[in-house]
């Protein structure tokens, strides 16, 4: 199948001296780049949300590393890793929920310690490697998700899971991108998630690039939507997986996860394998970001609620295992999850 | 229970030969003020939303007719009954879901055509009986509701219900405002309601003129709210109530009903008599308002999302009967409602 003609964006290229940055805080309206020159760059951009999706943010940060390395005098990987450790943490720290950033990490320092004199060389090639290989990972989950759609489908999506959150093709949305190339999904529908519209702004501008015609819908509509009968699939993505199946993901997935139960419609969540966190038990075990009030004061830089208003700000939600009908990842899909299933395909 | 320091806010105001609306479209940020002088202004102002709330625009048409009547020639109240068939017509298509509007202006048509020649008295006796009704029905239900509630108990609201949309102290808000009078409610969350933003704009403002705090939150974070324990009841006001106990109100409402029953918690609507409409019989046959998908497309003139993107954009959505625990009017509650319990309160 080919899907080139449905993946046109994207946000997180290096140039070989820089990270350019897709800036996301300025979309749809303008398309301007962030080029991040220091790890301390790449830091501020991902807190600031100039870069934000689970995979895109650990590419990022992979990169990030790249730049802290050119500042790290000659020796051996070893002693980089020791001298790189601030850069590391201060990576980390950047945004808390989103296990890709502490892996993707983990990974670039588990190649310095293994390098030898070369390990500027290896940096670069194991953030190439991380980059390339979850381009190659959505691509194989489109495929292994749009096979559990029955053709004629409407789906309904949430945030932005596509190329703008990933190296490209996304995870939820690259399902439902290999879905629209397979002929199996009709219907378009995306929640436009509040407080920072990534459905309204994002994805709906990105399927528009790739002539996919998708229907914006209040966060609020979705339950009414699936009383019409117009969706067969809620398809989101994961900035977190427990070894039980649960998923912390944006603010708003649990809550159409109960109403597609409701409804008897299906539930499907699309994530690489390096979301999947087997060291935590459950969701309840997982800290929820909250964000600033401010983001729920106002709309698109308009303020709409009066001084002195006080509001609540989680920006993630822990939807149960048992809400769940498929995990979908690119070593395989866990179809009705639960400790065992997910210990099967992911007994590391 | 002294309820007047929980109810200081007034949108609707007869000034004796004009109606003084509150401009709802500019909350909270100016308090402006429409002045109508004609039922055509009236109906604009409906249509236009510068007043909305069921209870809130039954009232308004009620006065937009008294209005009307000051154009007709004098003549017995029949002659002016058909001479303003027209007025009525005008008014009654400004907002096609809501019943109230109906419902008061039958109301003024009948006390009309009962009326003799001192018919435009007739009128403005009638206009003012609809209001100062409603606010002693708000009263009433606000205590009977608060009745359902147990001490130190969290409510989370949706949409505006409260003095801006009824005559004063709201539907659904009126049981809040009770419930924190006698101490029963606590903690206090509002919905920030997309498109329109009437919890952001309108409920936590109300609230704030009475001293109530509130806490407002993105409508997709409620299930993840009552995760945490947080809330006991929802409690929501409704647009129309048919004969079985389906409820038309906000879009949204039904995606809470669910989630609350999901998590166990207990949903009320509140709503006044004049909202049931024992002619139909369940949700299925109510026709639910579409506005423009701009509403969707930004907020407060700034654009959100590009240029040649769709939107679905319905106003109110149904829940079932059997996802609500109770249907206060100021005749009386019905628990767990269905034909039965509804026909027996509403027997005509």
């Amino acid at each position: 199948m080919d899907y080139d003609r449905y993946d046109r964006v994207r946000a997180v290229r290096w140039t070989g001296e820089a990270l350019d940055l897709l800036d996301q805080r300025l979309l749809p309206h303008r398309q301007e780049h962030v080029l991040c020159r220091s790890s301390q760059a790449v830091a501020a951009a991902i807190h600031d949300l100039v870069v934000r999706g689970a995979p895109a943010i650990g590419i990022a940060a992979a990169w990030g590393l790249v730049l802290a390395a050119q500042q790290v005098e000659a020796g051996s990987g070893a002693q980089a890793a020791e001298r790189l450790a601030s850069a590391i943490d201060h990576l980390n720290a950047a945004r808390p929920t989103a296990v890709n950033l502490a892996w993707a990490l983990r990974r670039m320092r588990a190649r310095l310690i293994g390098a030898g004199t070369d390990w500027r060389a290896q940096l670069q090639i194991e953030a190439s490697a991380i980059e390339a290989e979850d381009l190659a990972a959505n691509r194989h989950m489109g495929q292994l998700g749009a096979a559990l759609i029955a053709p004629g489908s409407g789906v309904l999506t949430h945030c932005n899971t596509g190329s703008l959150a990933t190296a490209g093709f996304g995870t939820a949305l690259g399902v439902i991108r290999a879905g629209v190339a397979e002929g199996r999904v009709q219907r378009v529908f995306a929640g436009e998630t509040r407080p920072w519209l990534q459905g309204a702004r994002l994805t709906v501008w990105e399927l528009l690039q790739d002539g996919i015609p998708a229907t914006l819908i209040a966060d609020a509509a979705a339950a009414h939507l699936m009383a019409t009968g117009q969706v067969q699939w809620v398809i989101v993505g994961a900035d977190r997986i427990t070894a039980n199946g649960d998923v912390a993901n944006k603010i708003g997935t649990y809550q159409l996860a109960i109403a597609a139960r409701h409804h008897g419609l299906k539930f499907m969540v699309v994530a690489p394998a390096s979301t999947i966190d087997m060291h935590t038990a459950t969701g309840a075990a997982i800290e929820i970001e909250e964000r600033s009030a401010d983001e729920l004061l106002g709309y698109g830089g308009v303020r709409t609620v009066a001084e002195g208003v006080k509001a609540w700000n989680p920006v993630f939600d822990v939807t149960p295992a048992g809400l769940i009908d498929a995990i979908v990842t690119e070593r395989g899909v866990v179809e009705r999850p639960d400790a065992q299933r997910m210990r099967a395909l992911f007994p590391d």
